[in-house]
C-alpha cells in the first residue's frame, strides 16, 4: 500500500476466438505478474476474436501487454484467418486507459512507449489512435481499421497512411496493430415502459452525441423482446464529462413526451467508481465532498 | 493484489493529545509495516486526546494494533492525566471496523484476539463493546465507561464488571480499556433553507431511531450561524441497513410540511464507497447490479 498508485487498463484485442490452448498463451502474459491484474478475458467464435481486460501500474504493465503481443504474433497466423468482426491484425487494438492517479496525457505517453516498442521488436507497423492519434483522421478506429487485414498492404502505400511506427509494410502474419488511449466506457441502457421501438430510437436520438445530445454518448434503440419493453442502449465514452444522472434524467424528460416512464437502467459490465460516486453526490446535493472522502480511493493510494 | 483481501478498519483512542513525541511515538507502531495503512491522526489539546484511523489486513493489522497499545501503556501515565473526553484508561477504545470482504463476526473475533492477547501481555483488564459485547449492559460504551479512570478501580469490583480479559485490577497507569466491533460511521448532514432550529429539530426527532425513526440513525438540529440555515445532522451507524438516500428522501417529504426546502447535504470525514454507490443505484433504479461490477472493487480483491 505506498502512495498513489497509478492504475492504468488496458483492453487488447487478439484475433483468436477459437483455438483455447493459443488464447491461454496469450492470456498467460498478464498472470503471476507483480503489479498487474488480469481482470477478465473472453472469445467469441464467431468473431473470432479474444478481448482481455488487464489492469496494473503503468511499468508492469507495459511490459506485460508486450509480452502478451509478442505472443499473440507468434501464435497466430492472420492469413489463415477469418470471422465476423473486422480485423486489421494478430493483435487488432491495444487500447489504454487511465484508470486511478493517472492524467490521460500520461496514458497517451504510455500508448506511444508501448507502439514504438512492440513496432521495433517485432517488425510490427503501429497506428496510433483515439486520444493517442497523430492526426484527426486517425482518432476512429474504424478509419484506421478500413481495409482490415486484407487491404493493408495496399493501404500502407498511401501517403495518408504511413504508420506512425514500425515499417511501411505490413507484417507478412501479423498484419497491423492500433494502439491507443481513452476514457474508460460504460455501458449504459435505460429500460422504458413500452414496447414502442421507435420510442426508443427517438429518444436515443436526442440524447446521442451525433444526432445532436450529449457529446459523449452513442446510442440506439433496442428491443428488450424477452420483458416487452423497448430500451435505450448507450456507450458514455467520458462519464467524466457526461454524466450518467445527467443522461437519465434528459432520457426522463423526453420519455414525457411520448407519455412513457423510465421503469430502470442497466450498467454492462465495469464503471469507475467515481461515475457512481458523481451521481450519488449530485442526487444528495452533496456539498464540498471530494473523491478522497470515499474510504476506498483512500485505500487504494 | 492477491485474492480477496480482507480489509478492516481500526480507530484506537489514546488518552495523549498534547505531547507530539508521545503521540508520534505511538502513531509509528502503523508506519512502515507491511499490508498495514495508516490513513489519519488527529489530536485535540482540551480532550488531551488522540485519535488513529488505520486500515490493514486483520494479522497485520493486529500486530500493529498490540504494538501500539503497548506503546502507549508505556509512554501515558493515566495518573497524572486531565482532559473534557471521558476516559477509563491510557489506551481508551479499540473500535474494529469491516472494510472488505470481512464481515461482522470475523470483526469481533479479531477484536477478541487482540483483546486477550493485550489484557496477557500488558496486565490490562479489558472490556468488549458494541457488536463485541458479551452483554447487553456492555454495548454502550458510555455505559462501559462511566466512572472513568478514576473509578475503575471499584467498577471492576462490582460482580457485573468483572472485564472480559484480563485481571480484576486496573492496571496502575493505563487504566482500562475497551476493544470493540462496529459497523463504518458515517457522518451525514442535510441542509434547510430555514434559520428557524427548531424545524431540524422536529425533523431530526422524526428521522432518528431513538425517537421513533430510522433504525441505524442518530441525530439533532443544528444552526449553521454563517449561512443562516439550519441543518440536520447526523450519524448513520449502518449505512448497508439505513441507507443515505432514504434518510435524504424522508428529511425531504419531513421538510414539506414546514415549507421547507433541502438546500444540500454534507458527509463530513469518509465514507465507504458501497454507501454511495448505493445511492447511485437507487436514483439511476439499476437493474441487477452488483459491486463487483465497480471497477475499483475488483481492483481491491
Amino acid at each position: 500500500m505506498g502512495d498513489k498508485k497509478k492504475i492504468v487498463q488496458c483492453v487488447p484485442n487478439f484475433s483468436e476466438g477459437r483455438d483455447l490452448q493459443k488464447i491461454e498463451e496469450i492470456v498467460n502474459a498478464f498472470r503471476g505478474k507483480e503489479a498487474v491484474k488480469l481482470l477478465d478475458y473472453s472469445r467469441d467464435e464467431d468473431h473470432n476474436r479474444a478481448v482481455v481486460t488487464v489492469v496494473g501500474e503503468p511499468e508492469a504493465l507495459k511490459a506485460a501487454v508486450i509480452e502478451a503481443i509478442g505472443r499473440a504474433i507468434k501464435v497466430i497466423d492472420m492469413t489463415e484467418h477469418e470471422g465476423q468482426h473486422p480485423r486489421m491484425g494478430a493483435v487488432d487494438v491495444v487500447p489504454f486507459i487511465p484508470i486511478r492517479n493517472v492524467t490521460m496525457e500520461e496514458t497517451v505517453k504510455l500508448a506511444q512507449a508501448v507502439a514504438k516498442e512492440v513496432s521495433a521488436e517485432f517488425n510490427l507497423p503501429i497506428f496510433l489512435y483515439e486520444k493517442a492519434a497523430t492526426s484527426p483522421e486517425r482518432e476512429n478506429l474504424a478509419k484506421v481499421r478500413k481495409g482490415q487485414f486484407e487491404g493493408m498492404s495496399e493501404k500502407l502505400k498511401q501517403p495518408e497512411w504511413q504508420p506512425d511506427f514500425g515499417p511501411r509494410e505490413m507484417h507478412p502474419t501479423a498484419g497491423v496493430t492500433a494502439v491507443g488511449a481513452r476514457m474508460p466506457l460504460v455501458a449504459y441502457n435505460v429500460n422504458l415502459d413500452t414496447d414502442k421501438l421507435e420510442i426508443a430510437d427517438k429518444i436515443a436520438k436526442n440524447v446521442r452525441h451525433i444526432s445532436g445530445g450529449l457529446r459523449y454518448c452513442k446510442g440506439m434503440g433496442v428491443e428488450l423482446k424477452e420483458r416487452g419493453i423497448v430500451q435505450v442502449s448507450m456507450n458514455m465514452t467520458d462519464y467524466t464529462k457526461t454524466a450518467l444522472y445527467r443522461v437519465f434524467e434528459l432520457i426522463k424528460i423526453e420519455a414525457k413526451r411520448y407519455g412513457v416512464n423510465i421503469v430502470g437502467s442497466e450498467i454492462v459490465g465495469s464503471v469507475p467508481m467515481e461515475a457512481l460516486v458523481d451521481t450519488a453526490a449530485y442526487y444528495l446535493g452533496l456539498e464540498d465532498f471530494t473523491m478522497e472522502q470515499v474510504l476506498e480511493a483512500r485505500l487504494m493510494e
